[in-house]
Formats: structure tokens, C-alpha cells, sequence
């Protein structure tokens, strides 16, 4: 295609670059911008720059945030005995958007992936151990994907942890809440008939 | 959703006011910037800001473009008889795309919409009586939206246009390739009947 502009085009380039954004939707997403109020404009690229800038990760569980500490790992009103593993800063926001959990997290950042060259010493399991020995953390909840990488993940961590008095659990598999039993795949079936829970407890 | 940052807040913020794009998607784009290069986010903050501001439009045909004439206007090899009235930038590059015109262009920056407040006098028409009276012109091509406004538009442009000594034309309603006649709209079909062409010169 050829850009009347090469200003659109070079927005246009740039824009395509994010997932899941084709040459189409960005150049829409550019003649958008070239329409809309400056301030609008230029308010979306210092969020741009400011968001690749002053945002780092929290220095105990590497959750994203602008401070030394995230709110979570400096909030009074937080159970400090269970820690939360997940992959990554988005897979916290979900849980706290259920608003049932109230303990504390530690971003991985990622899983294990041989075929991806990842390895634990990529991910931030180290650390993890160090908090786990340091403090008054008495359970461990695994929240990976639930697929192969996630469970070989879950089970490195569960054996870098097993002389640490800690509990370890991991979130339950099951049927979702709308899903149908005949559309659900056997091991999900099976597993949620085996971990079933009383009625009463649900 | 409460976000562990505020700058990440701003970017959602900011990014989910494209067109089309809701909160979870402009997250998953936010998400992805704090992850990618540095010179990555900086490229595209730059490309936003140099869009907005480096780019104007042409001044014969309003195009967009970052000099005074857009190089469609420039160039000397385009018939310089034929303008083709598009209502936006976009639909240049569209009809670009397809290799079949060799004119020039008029961007009159929409429809006449009475509903949405906008009159002949909020659209670039002005300059297009200048320009016919003016120049060389043999022929304009309305490629307006098939709908009321188009034709509306299409409509006021022809009343505009009566006393020059120029050929209106637009572009051929009919059955678009890989349209199927059961489902056409009886208009459609009707006009593709009406206007039918010779086999051979199809």
C-alpha cells in the first residue's frame, strides 16, 4: 500500500507492531488519531512513554508498580501467611478482580518451556525461596496455566520447596461456571469428579 | 479494575479510547509495551506525536500529506482531466490499491448529513467548483457511500457542477465478485440490471 504520508505510514508501521493489530485496524486506528484533538494525541504517547518509563516491578513479588513496593506487598490489611504464584502482572489483576483472595503474590514471569529455551534459572523462582525461608509464609497457591508447562512449573516449584514448612495447594480444575459437562474434555471431567467438594462447602 | 500503576492506569486509560478497543484489549496492548524494547514504545509515542502534528492535508485535493500538494497532485503523470470526489483520505488509498485510475482527487471530508448537523458548507465543496472553473478538468467521478447521504451528496455536487462544462459520472452499483444474486438487496440488483454492461466489454 502506498501512504500518502510517510508520517502516516511510519504510525501506521508502528501500530501494526502490537498483537493482535493488522495494517488495516492500525491505519483505521491512525486516521482516527490524525482526526481527534491533539491533546488527545499526545496525551496517548507520554501515556505510551511514560507507561515504558516509570513503571517497574515491585521489589518483593515483581508485580508491576511505580514505587519500590506494589500496594499489595505494602498493605496493612493483607494476609502475610499466603503468597499467591502466579506468571504474570495481569494473571493478579484477574485474581483481584474476584475479590476472594486476600493474601500476597509473586510474579514468576513466565513458565517453564524447554522448547522456548526457558529454563527456572529465566524465571524468578529464586527469590521465591529466599521469601519463603525469610518469612512467616505458611501457604504457597499455585495459580499456573493449566497446561504442560504450567504443571512442569508447579512441580519444580513444589520440589524446591518441600524442606520449607509450607503448605503448597494449586487453584482448583474444574467446570466452569455456564460450561457443559458433554462439551468438557475427559481430564478436566475426571479430575473435577475426583477433587469433588461437599455441596454444602461450595 | 484497579491497576498496580498509575501510568499503566493512564496508558489503559488513554489506549482504550480508539475506536474499537475496550478495556481488556488496550490492557493486553499496555501490557505488551512494558514488556517490548524501549526504542519499541518510543518508536511508536513518536510516531503518534509526529502524526498529529507533521501531517496536513493537500492543499488542491485535501488529501492527507506532509508537504504542501500531495504527490498525487504533484506528479505529472496523472491525468490531470479527471478528479474522482471521495469523501475521505482513506478511500483514496483504496481506490489506489486497485490500479485502475490514473486521475486525480477531490477529499470533500464526508456526506451531507442534515440529522448529524453537517451542510454542503461544512464539507470541501467549495474549492471543488473553484477547481473545475479553474483548471482543465473534462470529467468528475463521484465515489460517494451507497446510501441516502451519499446520494444526497452526489445529488448537491451535480446541482453545483450544471453550469461547468464538465462530465459527471460515478462509479457502477451492482454485484460485488463472489456475491451471490439471492442474497443482493432488490435495488442493487435492479440498478445492476439497469446499468447492465456488454459481455465484452465487461
Amino acid at each position: 500500500m502506498m501512504y500518502a504520508s510517510k508520517y502516516l505510514e511510519e504510525a501506521v508501521e508502528s501500530i501494526s507492531r502490537l498483537p493482535g493489530i493488522g495494517k488495516k485496524t492500525a491505519l483505521r486506528l491512525a486516521l482516527h488519531i490524525l482526526k481527534s484533538d491533539e491533546s488527545e494525541a499526545f496525551r496517548l504517547s507520554e501515556a505510551i512513554t511514560k507507561l515504558r518509563t516509570q513503571t517497574g516491578s515491585c521489589k518483593i513479588c515483581k508485580n508491576i508498580c511505580d514505587d519500590e513496593l506494589c500496594e499489595i506487598c505494602k498493605s496493612n490489611s493483607r494476609d502475610r501467611t499466603t503468597v499467591c504464584i502466579v506468571e504474570e502482572s495481569k494473571d493478579i489483576l484477574a485474581i483481584e478482580n474476584t475479590s476472594q483472595y486476600n493474601g500476597l503474590y509473586h510474579v514468576i514471569g513466565g513458565t517453564i518451556s524447554p522448547l522456548q529455551g526457558i529454563g527456572p534459572e529465566n524465571l524468578n523462582i529464586e527469590s521465591l525461596t529466599e521469601r519463603v525461608s525469610d518469612n512467616e509464609i505458611k501457604e504457597i497457591i499455585l495459580a499456573l496455566s493449566p497446561n504442560m508447562e504450567g504443571d512442569t512449573t508447579a512441580h519444580y516449584i513444589s520440589k524446591k520447596l518441600v524442606d520449607f514448612n509450607v503448605k503448597i495447594s494449586t487453584i482448583a480444575r474444574g467446570i466452569p461456571l455456564g460450561g457443559e459437562l458433554e462439551y468438557a474434555d475427559e481430564i478436566t471431567l475426571g479430575r473435577s469428579i475426583v477433587t469433588r467438594t461437599l455441596y454444602n462447602q461450595e
